[in-house]
Protein backbone atom coordinates (compact mmCIF):
# COMPACT_ATOMS: atom_id res chain seq x y z
CA UNK A 1 0.00 0.00 0.00
CA UNK A 2 1.41 3.31 -1.13
CA UNK A 3 1.80 6.04 1.50
CA UNK A 4 0.39 9.25 1.29
CA UNK A 5 3.19 11.35 0.88
CA UNK A 6 4.91 9.00 -1.90
CA UNK A 7 1.49 9.36 -3.64
CA UNK A 8 1.11 13.34 -3.77
CA UNK A 9 5.04 13.34 -4.67
CA UNK A 10 3.68 11.18 -7.48
CA UNK A 11 1.37 13.78 -8.45
CA UNK A 12 4.03 16.71 -7.94
CA UNK A 13 6.10 15.20 -10.25
CA UNK A 14 3.58 14.03 -13.25
CA UNK A 15 1.71 17.51 -13.41
CA UNK A 16 4.55 19.35 -12.71
CA UNK A 17 2.91 21.21 -9.42
CA UNK A 18 3.17 22.45 -6.03
CA UNK A 19 0.17 23.88 -6.75
CA UNK A 20 -2.66 23.15 -4.45
CA UNK A 21 -6.16 24.59 -5.55
CA UNK A 22 -8.63 25.57 -2.06
CA UNK A 23 -12.09 24.64 -2.93
CA UNK A 24 -14.22 27.35 -0.66
CA UNK A 25 -17.27 27.68 -2.06
CA UNK A 26 -18.14 30.87 -0.18
CA UNK A 27 -21.14 32.21 -0.09
CA UNK A 28 -20.77 35.66 -0.80
CA UNK A 29 -19.03 33.85 -4.27
CA UNK A 30 -22.00 31.49 -5.08
CA UNK A 31 -24.99 32.83 -7.53
CA UNK A 32 -27.11 31.58 -5.26
CA UNK A 33 -26.86 30.72 -1.51
CA UNK A 34 -27.41 26.51 -2.26
CA UNK A 35 -25.72 23.31 -1.82
CA UNK A 36 -26.33 22.89 -5.59
CA UNK A 37 -24.66 26.54 -6.43
CA UNK A 38 -21.31 25.30 -4.27
CA UNK A 39 -21.16 21.96 -5.91
CA UNK A 40 -21.21 23.73 -9.38
CA UNK A 41 -19.23 26.11 -8.14
CA UNK A 42 -16.20 23.76 -7.54
CA UNK A 43 -17.37 21.46 -10.00
CA UNK A 44 -16.71 24.18 -12.88
CA UNK A 45 -13.47 24.75 -10.53
CA UNK A 46 -11.92 21.63 -11.04
CA UNK A 47 -12.46 21.01 -14.42
CA UNK A 48 -10.62 24.16 -15.02
CA UNK A 49 -7.77 23.91 -13.02
CA UNK A 50 -6.93 19.96 -12.63
CA UNK A 51 -4.23 19.79 -15.34
CA UNK A 52 -2.33 22.16 -12.98
CA UNK A 53 -3.24 20.72 -9.77
CA UNK A 54 -1.07 18.77 -7.20
CA UNK A 55 -4.26 18.79 -5.17
CA UNK A 56 -7.31 19.97 -4.10
CA UNK A 57 -8.45 20.74 -0.66
CA UNK A 58 -11.66 21.60 0.10
CA UNK A 59 -13.10 23.46 3.28
CA UNK A 60 -15.43 21.44 5.02
CA UNK A 61 -16.60 24.74 6.73
CA UNK A 62 -18.08 25.92 3.63
CA UNK A 63 -20.30 22.37 2.40
CA UNK A 64 -21.26 22.19 6.86
CA UNK A 65 -22.70 25.54 6.12
CA UNK A 66 -25.59 23.98 3.70
CA UNK A 67 -26.30 21.23 6.27
CA UNK A 68 -27.39 17.79 5.04
CA UNK A 69 -27.21 19.06 1.25
CA UNK A 70 -23.59 20.56 1.75
CA UNK A 71 -22.29 17.15 3.19
CA UNK A 72 -23.88 15.74 -0.75
CA UNK A 73 -22.07 18.56 -2.13
CA UNK A 74 -19.01 17.47 -0.66
CA UNK A 75 -19.03 14.31 -0.83
CA UNK A 76 -20.15 14.91 -4.95
CA UNK A 77 -16.76 17.05 -5.33
CA UNK A 78 -14.69 14.79 -4.06
CA UNK A 79 -15.94 12.06 -6.34
CA UNK A 80 -15.65 13.98 -9.14
CA UNK A 81 -12.07 14.98 -8.39
CA UNK A 82 -11.98 11.16 -8.63
CA UNK A 83 -13.24 11.10 -11.97
CA UNK A 84 -11.35 13.91 -13.49
CA UNK A 85 -7.82 12.50 -12.54
CA UNK A 86 -9.74 9.07 -14.12
CA UNK A 87 -9.81 10.71 -17.32
CA UNK A 88 -6.38 12.78 -16.68
CA UNK A 89 -4.99 9.11 -16.37
CA UNK A 90 -2.90 10.77 -13.13
CA UNK A 91 -4.74 10.86 -9.34
CA UNK A 92 -5.22 14.15 -7.91
CA UNK A 93 -4.82 13.81 -4.00
CA UNK A 94 -7.45 15.52 -2.13
CA UNK A 95 -7.30 17.12 1.45
CA UNK A 96 -9.76 17.48 3.02
CA UNK A 97 -9.60 20.96 5.13
CA UNK A 98 -11.27 19.89 8.12
CA UNK A 99 -8.85 21.14 11.42
CA UNK A 100 -10.42 18.24 13.33
CA UNK A 101 -9.40 17.46 16.84
CA UNK A 102 -10.94 15.05 19.30
CA UNK A 103 -10.06 12.31 21.27
CA UNK A 104 -10.95 8.45 21.37
CA UNK A 105 -13.62 6.75 19.78
CA UNK A 106 -14.63 10.58 18.41
CA UNK A 107 -11.36 10.84 16.39
CA UNK A 108 -12.12 7.84 14.65
CA UNK A 109 -15.52 8.64 13.75
CA UNK A 110 -13.88 11.68 12.08
CA UNK A 111 -11.31 9.55 10.50
CA UNK A 112 -13.82 7.18 9.36
CA UNK A 113 -16.05 10.11 7.81
CA UNK A 114 -13.05 11.72 5.95
CA UNK A 115 -11.45 9.03 4.58
CA UNK A 116 -13.61 6.31 4.20
CA UNK A 117 -17.48 7.92 3.91
CA UNK A 118 -16.39 10.88 1.64
CA UNK A 119 -12.96 9.46 0.08
CA UNK A 120 -10.56 11.84 0.97
CA UNK A 121 -6.67 11.05 0.61
CA UNK A 122 -5.50 13.49 3.75
CA UNK A 123 -7.27 15.55 6.05
CA UNK A 124 -5.70 18.83 8.19
CA UNK A 125 -5.97 18.28 12.49
CA UNK A 126 -5.54 20.68 14.91
CA UNK A 127 -2.53 19.73 17.21
CA UNK A 128 -4.03 20.91 20.83
CA UNK A 129 -5.11 17.42 22.12
CA UNK A 130 -1.70 15.69 21.44
CA UNK A 131 -0.94 12.07 20.09
CA UNK A 132 -4.01 10.09 20.62
CA UNK A 133 -6.39 13.15 18.83
CA UNK A 134 -4.18 11.98 15.81
CA UNK A 135 -3.20 8.34 15.59
CA UNK A 136 -6.64 6.88 14.38
CA UNK A 137 -6.14 8.66 11.32
CA UNK A 138 -2.66 7.50 11.10
CA UNK A 139 -4.22 4.25 11.30
CA UNK A 140 -5.15 4.53 7.94
CA UNK A 141 -1.56 3.65 6.62
CA UNK A 142 -1.98 5.49 2.70
CA UNK A 143 -3.95 8.64 4.10
CA UNK A 144 -1.98 11.57 5.34
CA UNK A 145 -2.75 14.11 7.55
CA UNK A 146 -1.36 17.66 8.06
CA UNK A 147 -0.98 19.21 11.62
CA UNK A 148 -1.94 23.16 12.23
CA UNK A 149 1.44 24.29 12.95
CA UNK A 150 1.88 28.09 12.19
CA UNK A 151 -0.81 29.47 10.51
CA UNK A 152 -1.18 33.03 8.86
CA UNK A 153 -4.04 34.74 10.66
CA UNK A 154 -2.61 37.59 13.39
CA UNK A 155 -4.22 35.19 16.45
CA UNK A 156 -1.35 32.71 15.71
CA UNK A 157 0.50 34.65 17.84
CA UNK A 158 -1.62 33.94 20.95
CA UNK A 159 -0.77 30.50 21.20
CA UNK A 160 1.43 29.48 18.87
CA UNK A 161 4.32 32.34 19.36
CA UNK A 162 4.90 31.17 22.68
CA UNK A 163 8.13 30.09 23.87
CA UNK A 164 8.24 26.65 25.57
CA UNK A 165 10.89 25.48 28.24
CA UNK A 166 12.33 23.65 29.79
CA UNK A 167 11.38 20.86 27.20
CA UNK A 168 10.06 17.39 28.00
CA UNK A 169 12.40 14.89 28.68
CA UNK A 170 15.25 13.67 26.43
CA UNK A 171 14.89 16.98 24.35
CA UNK A 172 17.51 18.42 26.35
CA UNK A 173 17.46 21.91 27.19
CA UNK A 174 16.59 25.26 24.92
CA UNK A 175 13.45 27.11 24.30
CA UNK A 176 11.58 27.34 21.23
CA UNK A 177 7.79 28.47 19.81
CA UNK A 178 5.39 26.54 20.78
CA UNK A 179 5.35 26.00 16.33
CA UNK A 180 8.64 24.90 16.41
CA UNK A 181 7.63 22.05 19.01
CA UNK A 182 4.77 20.89 16.89
CA UNK A 183 6.95 20.71 14.14
CA UNK A 184 9.80 18.55 15.83
CA UNK A 185 6.45 16.47 17.37
CA UNK A 186 5.07 15.53 13.94
CA UNK A 187 8.32 15.01 12.52
CA UNK A 188 9.17 12.32 15.52
CA UNK A 189 5.39 11.43 14.50
CA UNK A 190 5.96 10.26 10.80
CA UNK A 191 6.84 7.20 11.00
CA UNK A 192 4.70 6.13 8.35
CA UNK A 193 5.81 8.79 5.53
CA UNK A 194 1.89 10.52 6.41
CA UNK A 195 2.35 13.36 8.43
CA UNK A 196 2.66 17.05 7.27
CA UNK A 197 2.45 20.53 8.46
CA UNK A 198 0.03 23.62 7.06
CA UNK A 199 2.52 26.76 7.64
CA UNK A 200 1.54 29.71 6.22
CA UNK A 201 3.61 31.49 3.54
CA UNK A 202 3.26 34.93 4.97
CA UNK A 203 5.71 34.83 7.28
CA UNK A 204 9.14 33.38 6.19
CA UNK A 205 11.15 33.69 8.96
CA UNK A 206 8.66 31.15 10.85
CA UNK A 207 9.12 29.20 7.52
CA UNK A 208 12.61 28.58 8.03
CA UNK A 209 12.33 27.80 11.50
CA UNK A 210 9.95 25.02 10.85
CA UNK A 211 11.62 23.93 8.38
CA UNK A 212 14.90 23.45 10.41
CA UNK A 213 12.80 21.33 12.95
CA UNK A 214 10.99 19.18 10.51
CA UNK A 215 13.64 18.72 7.50
CA UNK A 216 11.67 15.82 5.57
CA UNK A 217 7.84 17.35 6.20
CA UNK A 218 5.74 17.97 3.73
CA UNK A 219 4.29 21.66 4.21
CA UNK A 220 0.68 22.98 2.87
CA UNK A 221 0.62 26.46 2.75
CA UNK A 222 -1.87 29.32 2.22
CA UNK A 223 -1.52 33.30 2.15
CA UNK A 224 0.23 33.90 -0.93
CA UNK A 225 -1.88 36.10 -3.14
CA UNK A 226 -4.92 37.06 -1.31
CA UNK A 227 -3.02 37.32 2.00
CA UNK A 228 -0.18 38.86 0.89
CA UNK A 229 2.73 36.38 1.06
CA UNK A 230 5.68 36.78 -0.65
CA UNK A 231 5.98 33.52 -3.63
CA UNK A 232 10.06 33.92 -3.46
CA UNK A 233 10.90 34.42 -0.07
CA UNK A 234 7.93 31.19 1.13
CA UNK A 235 9.46 29.13 -1.48
CA UNK A 236 12.73 29.99 -0.29
CA UNK A 237 12.18 29.56 3.51
CA UNK A 238 10.18 26.40 2.97
CA UNK A 239 11.35 24.03 0.24
CA UNK A 240 13.28 20.71 1.10
CA UNK A 241 16.58 20.29 -0.52
CA UNK A 242 15.12 18.48 -2.69
CA UNK A 243 12.89 21.14 -4.20
CA UNK A 244 9.70 19.69 -3.18
CA UNK A 245 8.06 19.56 0.71
CA UNK A 246 5.44 22.46 0.21
CA UNK A 247 2.24 22.79 -1.63
CA UNK A 248 1.34 26.35 -2.69
CA UNK A 249 -2.52 26.66 -1.66
CA UNK A 250 -4.52 29.00 -3.52
CA UNK A 251 -8.19 29.22 -3.44
CA UNK A 252 -9.60 32.86 -4.14
CA UNK A 253 -7.29 34.77 -5.95
CA UNK A 254 -7.83 31.48 -8.66
CA UNK A 255 -11.13 31.25 -8.47
CA UNK A 256 -11.88 35.30 -8.65
CA UNK A 257 -9.24 35.27 -11.31
CA UNK A 258 -10.68 37.96 -14.11
CA UNK A 259 -8.66 35.32 -16.76
CA UNK A 260 -10.82 32.37 -15.48
CA UNK A 261 -9.69 30.48 -13.20
CA UNK A 262 -8.36 27.91 -15.55
CA UNK A 263 -5.73 29.97 -16.80
CA UNK A 264 -4.65 32.03 -13.28
CA UNK A 265 -3.65 28.16 -12.19
CA UNK A 266 -1.44 27.75 -15.14
CA UNK A 267 0.14 30.76 -14.97
CA UNK A 268 0.66 30.39 -10.92
CA UNK A 269 1.96 26.62 -11.81
CA UNK A 270 4.53 28.23 -13.91
CA UNK A 271 5.39 30.98 -11.68
CA UNK A 272 5.91 28.38 -8.65
CA UNK A 273 8.12 25.93 -11.13
CA UNK A 274 10.03 29.13 -13.03
CA UNK A 275 10.51 30.54 -8.98
CA UNK A 276 11.78 27.22 -7.65
CA UNK A 277 14.31 26.97 -10.69
CA UNK A 278 15.24 30.61 -10.20
CA UNK A 279 16.28 28.94 -6.40
CA UNK A 280 17.83 25.71 -7.23
CA UNK A 281 18.39 25.49 -10.76
CA UNK A 282 16.52 22.40 -10.78
CA UNK B 1 -30.84 39.47 24.87
CA UNK B 2 -29.52 37.36 27.69
CA UNK B 3 -26.11 36.21 27.54
CA UNK B 4 -25.12 32.80 27.31
CA UNK B 5 -23.95 31.61 30.52
CA UNK B 6 -26.68 34.18 32.27
CA UNK B 7 -29.37 31.83 30.70
CA UNK B 8 -27.13 28.42 31.26
CA UNK B 9 -27.17 29.73 35.15
CA UNK B 10 -31.11 30.24 35.00
CA UNK B 11 -31.73 26.55 33.84
CA UNK B 12 -28.88 25.50 36.32
CA UNK B 13 -31.31 26.78 39.19
CA UNK B 14 -34.25 25.93 37.74
CA UNK B 15 -33.31 22.04 37.54
CA UNK B 16 -31.31 22.37 39.97
CA UNK B 17 -28.41 19.99 38.31
CA UNK B 18 -24.84 20.67 37.43
CA UNK B 19 -25.33 18.02 34.99
CA UNK B 20 -24.78 17.60 31.88
CA UNK B 21 -25.63 15.11 29.32
CA UNK B 22 -23.47 13.79 26.37
CA UNK B 23 -25.39 12.42 23.54
CA UNK B 24 -22.67 10.13 21.66
CA UNK B 25 -24.41 7.86 19.54
CA UNK B 26 -21.65 5.44 18.90
CA UNK B 27 -22.24 3.07 16.17
CA UNK B 28 -21.40 0.37 18.67
CA UNK B 29 -24.07 1.44 20.68
CA UNK B 30 -26.64 1.31 18.21
CA UNK B 31 -29.93 -0.95 17.35
CA UNK B 32 -28.30 -0.48 13.86
CA UNK B 33 -25.52 1.28 11.79
CA UNK B 34 -27.83 3.89 10.32
CA UNK B 35 -28.39 7.55 11.01
CA UNK B 36 -32.05 6.98 12.00
CA UNK B 37 -30.67 4.70 14.69
CA UNK B 38 -28.78 7.45 16.36
CA UNK B 39 -31.99 10.02 16.05
CA UNK B 40 -33.52 6.91 17.84
CA UNK B 41 -31.04 6.71 20.40
CA UNK B 42 -30.30 10.09 21.28
CA UNK B 43 -33.94 11.04 21.42
CA UNK B 44 -34.68 8.43 23.69
CA UNK B 45 -31.98 9.52 25.86
CA UNK B 46 -32.99 13.21 26.14
CA UNK B 47 -36.79 12.08 26.71
CA UNK B 48 -35.34 9.80 29.86
CA UNK B 49 -32.88 12.58 31.07
CA UNK B 50 -33.75 15.89 30.24
CA UNK B 51 -35.88 16.96 33.92
CA UNK B 52 -32.12 15.58 35.27
CA UNK B 53 -30.16 17.90 32.56
CA UNK B 54 -28.49 21.26 32.93
CA UNK B 55 -27.51 20.85 29.09
CA UNK B 56 -27.27 18.33 27.06
CA UNK B 57 -23.83 18.17 24.66
CA UNK B 58 -24.08 16.40 21.25
CA UNK B 59 -20.97 15.24 19.79
CA UNK B 60 -20.24 16.33 16.03
CA UNK B 61 -18.70 13.64 14.88
CA UNK B 62 -20.97 10.50 15.76
CA UNK B 63 -23.64 12.56 13.42
CA UNK B 64 -20.79 13.87 10.78
CA UNK B 65 -20.35 10.00 10.28
CA UNK B 66 -23.36 9.17 8.76
CA UNK B 67 -23.33 11.40 6.34
CA UNK B 68 -26.10 13.94 5.27
CA UNK B 69 -28.52 11.49 6.67
CA UNK B 70 -26.05 12.55 10.20
CA UNK B 71 -26.45 16.41 9.68
CA UNK B 72 -30.06 16.06 9.36
CA UNK B 73 -30.49 13.40 12.73
CA UNK B 74 -28.10 15.91 14.62
CA UNK B 75 -30.60 18.83 14.04
CA UNK B 76 -33.77 17.01 14.55
CA UNK B 77 -32.09 16.15 17.98
CA UNK B 78 -31.24 19.76 18.94
CA UNK B 79 -34.85 20.43 18.03
CA UNK B 80 -36.35 17.42 19.91
CA UNK B 81 -34.91 19.05 23.00
CA UNK B 82 -36.40 22.42 22.13
CA UNK B 83 -39.26 20.72 22.26
CA UNK B 84 -38.96 18.68 25.40
CA UNK B 85 -37.31 21.82 26.96
CA UNK B 86 -40.99 23.89 26.10
CA UNK B 87 -42.73 21.18 27.59
CA UNK B 88 -41.52 21.21 30.55
CA UNK B 89 -41.68 25.03 30.54
CA UNK B 90 -37.61 25.28 31.21
CA UNK B 91 -35.24 25.79 27.86
CA UNK B 92 -32.39 23.60 28.15
CA UNK B 93 -29.25 24.63 26.73
CA UNK B 94 -27.37 22.50 23.60
CA UNK B 95 -24.04 22.55 23.48
CA UNK B 96 -22.52 21.14 20.38
CA UNK B 97 -19.30 19.42 21.35
CA UNK B 98 -17.38 20.01 17.54
CA UNK B 99 -14.11 21.57 18.81
CA UNK B 100 -13.77 23.31 15.83
CA UNK B 101 -10.71 25.73 14.77
CA UNK B 102 -10.25 28.01 12.29
CA UNK B 103 -10.00 31.69 10.99
CA UNK B 104 -11.80 34.57 9.10
CA UNK B 105 -15.04 33.59 6.44
CA UNK B 106 -14.57 29.92 7.82
CA UNK B 107 -14.81 30.64 11.09
CA UNK B 108 -18.12 32.61 10.19
CA UNK B 109 -19.33 29.75 8.05
CA UNK B 110 -18.87 27.48 10.91
CA UNK B 111 -20.19 29.76 13.57
CA UNK B 112 -23.67 29.81 10.92
CA UNK B 113 -23.89 26.29 10.98
CA UNK B 114 -23.55 25.79 14.53
CA UNK B 115 -25.90 28.58 15.92
CA UNK B 116 -28.07 29.21 13.27
CA UNK B 117 -28.49 26.40 11.20
CA UNK B 118 -28.51 23.95 13.73
CA UNK B 119 -29.94 25.91 16.61
CA UNK B 120 -27.00 25.10 18.88
CA UNK B 121 -26.66 27.60 22.03
CA UNK B 122 -22.90 27.29 22.46
CA UNK B 123 -20.22 25.00 20.75
CA UNK B 124 -16.27 24.09 21.81
CA UNK B 125 -13.58 25.10 19.89
CA UNK B 126 -10.01 24.95 20.13
CA UNK B 127 -8.04 27.77 20.72
CA UNK B 128 -4.66 26.83 19.04
CA UNK B 129 -5.32 29.29 15.90
CA UNK B 130 -6.10 32.28 18.70
CA UNK B 131 -8.38 34.88 18.91
CA UNK B 132 -9.31 35.72 15.91
CA UNK B 133 -10.91 32.35 15.71
CA UNK B 134 -13.25 32.85 18.25
CA UNK B 135 -14.31 36.28 17.62
CA UNK B 136 -17.04 35.38 14.96
CA UNK B 137 -18.50 33.17 17.31
CA UNK B 138 -18.71 35.37 20.27
CA UNK B 139 -20.42 37.97 18.01
CA UNK B 140 -23.63 35.55 18.72
CA UNK B 141 -23.93 37.58 21.84
CA UNK B 142 -26.42 35.19 22.69
CA UNK B 143 -24.20 32.37 22.28
CA UNK B 144 -21.74 30.41 24.05
CA UNK B 145 -17.91 29.18 23.55
CA UNK B 146 -16.26 26.50 25.72
CA UNK B 147 -12.49 26.29 24.76
CA UNK B 148 -10.36 23.51 24.79
CA UNK B 149 -7.79 24.07 27.96
CA UNK B 150 -6.93 20.66 29.41
CA UNK B 151 -8.74 17.77 28.20
CA UNK B 152 -8.39 14.25 30.23
CA UNK B 153 -6.56 12.58 27.58
CA UNK B 154 -2.75 11.34 27.91
CA UNK B 155 -1.97 13.30 24.74
CA UNK B 156 -3.10 16.52 26.65
CA UNK B 157 0.74 16.37 27.76
CA UNK B 158 2.22 17.37 24.66
CA UNK B 159 0.96 20.70 24.01
CA UNK B 160 -1.60 21.58 27.14
CA UNK B 161 1.16 20.64 29.92
CA UNK B 162 4.19 22.52 28.37
CA UNK B 163 5.19 25.39 30.08
CA UNK B 164 5.57 28.48 28.71
CA UNK B 165 7.43 31.64 29.02
CA UNK B 166 8.61 34.25 28.50
CA UNK B 167 4.84 35.64 28.76
CA UNK B 168 3.49 37.85 26.32
CA UNK B 169 3.54 41.51 26.77
CA UNK B 170 2.14 43.01 29.92
CA UNK B 171 1.24 39.74 31.72
CA UNK B 172 4.15 39.78 33.97
CA UNK B 173 7.33 37.46 33.97
CA UNK B 174 7.05 34.01 35.72
CA UNK B 175 6.18 30.63 34.42
CA UNK B 176 3.12 28.50 33.92
CA UNK B 177 1.66 25.67 32.05
CA UNK B 178 0.24 26.47 28.12
CA UNK B 179 -3.46 25.48 29.62
CA UNK B 180 -3.40 27.95 32.39
CA UNK B 181 -2.35 30.30 29.63
CA UNK B 182 -5.00 29.63 27.83
CA UNK B 183 -7.44 29.84 30.14
CA UNK B 184 -5.72 33.46 31.48
CA UNK B 185 -6.88 34.39 27.96
CA UNK B 186 -10.21 32.83 28.22
CA UNK B 187 -10.77 34.86 31.33
CA UNK B 188 -9.79 38.21 29.15
CA UNK B 189 -11.38 37.14 26.22
CA UNK B 190 -15.11 36.80 28.53
CA UNK B 191 -16.30 40.34 28.67
CA UNK B 192 -19.93 38.96 27.36
CA UNK B 193 -20.23 36.71 29.58
CA UNK B 194 -19.75 34.04 26.93
CA UNK B 195 -16.55 31.97 27.20
CA UNK B 196 -15.83 29.23 29.42
CA UNK B 197 -13.31 25.95 29.29
CA UNK B 198 -13.34 22.69 28.55
CA UNK B 199 -11.36 20.92 31.60
CA UNK B 200 -11.41 17.21 31.82
CA UNK B 201 -12.70 15.76 35.94
CA UNK B 202 -9.75 13.16 35.99
CA UNK B 203 -7.09 16.04 37.14
CA UNK B 204 -7.94 17.58 40.41
CA UNK B 205 -4.60 19.57 39.94
CA UNK B 206 -5.05 21.07 36.56
CA UNK B 207 -8.65 21.87 37.67
CA UNK B 208 -7.52 23.87 40.61
CA UNK B 209 -4.99 25.72 38.44
CA UNK B 210 -7.06 26.28 35.56
CA UNK B 211 -9.44 27.53 38.42
CA UNK B 212 -7.13 30.09 39.75
CA UNK B 213 -6.62 31.25 36.61
CA UNK B 214 -10.06 31.68 35.29
CA UNK B 215 -11.58 32.40 38.68
CA UNK B 216 -15.21 33.53 36.83
CA UNK B 217 -15.76 30.94 33.92
CA UNK B 218 -17.87 27.90 33.51
CA UNK B 219 -16.34 24.58 33.06
CA UNK B 220 -17.59 21.92 31.06
CA UNK B 221 -15.88 18.67 32.32
CA UNK B 222 -15.84 15.11 31.17
CA UNK B 223 -14.59 12.01 32.56
CA UNK B 224 -16.12 11.31 35.41
CA UNK B 225 -17.63 7.84 35.67
CA UNK B 226 -16.15 5.83 32.18
CA UNK B 227 -12.58 7.95 32.43
CA UNK B 228 -12.38 7.54 36.07
CA UNK B 229 -12.26 10.93 37.23
CA UNK B 230 -13.50 11.08 40.97
CA UNK B 231 -16.63 13.30 41.07
CA UNK B 232 -15.65 14.95 45.03
CA UNK B 233 -12.09 15.70 44.10
CA UNK B 234 -13.33 17.06 40.80
CA UNK B 235 -16.44 19.36 42.29
CA UNK B 236 -13.62 20.26 45.52
CA UNK B 237 -10.99 21.77 42.78
CA UNK B 238 -13.31 23.25 39.79
CA UNK B 239 -16.23 24.76 41.51
CA UNK B 240 -16.41 28.44 42.19
CA UNK B 241 -16.83 30.03 45.51
CA UNK B 242 -20.31 30.20 44.77
CA UNK B 243 -20.69 26.72 44.38
CA UNK B 244 -21.39 26.71 40.86
CA UNK B 245 -19.36 27.41 37.73
CA UNK B 246 -19.05 23.53 36.38
CA UNK B 247 -20.95 21.39 34.32
CA UNK B 248 -19.91 17.54 34.94
CA UNK B 249 -20.47 15.83 31.29
CA UNK B 250 -21.52 12.42 31.21
CA UNK B 251 -22.29 9.75 28.15
CA UNK B 252 -21.64 6.53 28.35
CA UNK B 253 -22.02 5.69 32.08
CA UNK B 254 -25.73 7.00 31.60
CA UNK B 255 -26.70 6.18 28.12
CA UNK B 256 -25.22 2.72 29.10
CA UNK B 257 -26.54 2.14 32.65
CA UNK B 258 -28.04 -1.30 33.64
CA UNK B 259 -30.81 0.79 35.74
CA UNK B 260 -31.61 2.79 32.66
CA UNK B 261 -30.43 6.18 31.32
CA UNK B 262 -33.03 8.07 33.56
CA UNK B 263 -32.81 6.73 36.61
CA UNK B 264 -29.38 6.72 36.28
CA UNK B 265 -29.32 10.53 35.43
CA UNK B 266 -31.49 11.19 38.35
CA UNK B 267 -28.55 9.40 40.54
CA UNK B 268 -26.05 10.92 39.19
CA UNK B 269 -27.84 14.52 39.49
CA UNK B 270 -28.64 13.91 43.16
CA UNK B 271 -25.33 12.55 43.82
CA UNK B 272 -23.64 15.83 42.49
CA UNK B 273 -25.39 18.36 44.74
CA UNK B 274 -24.85 15.85 47.80
CA UNK B 275 -21.36 16.50 47.11
CA UNK B 276 -21.46 19.68 46.81
CA UNK B 277 -23.29 20.58 49.74
CA UNK B 278 -20.84 18.38 51.58
CA UNK B 279 -17.89 20.93 50.70
CA UNK B 280 -19.59 24.01 50.66
CA UNK B 281 -22.93 23.42 52.79
CA UNK B 282 -24.91 25.05 50.36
Amino acid sequence: MEAFFSFLERRVDDCPSLLCIGLDPHVSDLSEPTAKAARDFCLSLVKATAPYAAAFKPNAAFFEFFGPEGWSALKDVIQAIGEESARMGSLIPVILDAKRGDIASTAEAYARSAFEHLGAHAITLNPYLGFDSIQPFLGYQEKGVFLLCKTSNPGSRDLQDLSVSPLPEGEGGGVRALYEHVARLAQQWNTGDNVGLVVGATQPEALTRVRAAAPDLWFLSPGVGAQGGDLESALRSGLRKDGKGMLINVSRSIARAAEGPGLAAAELRDQILETRYSIFGK
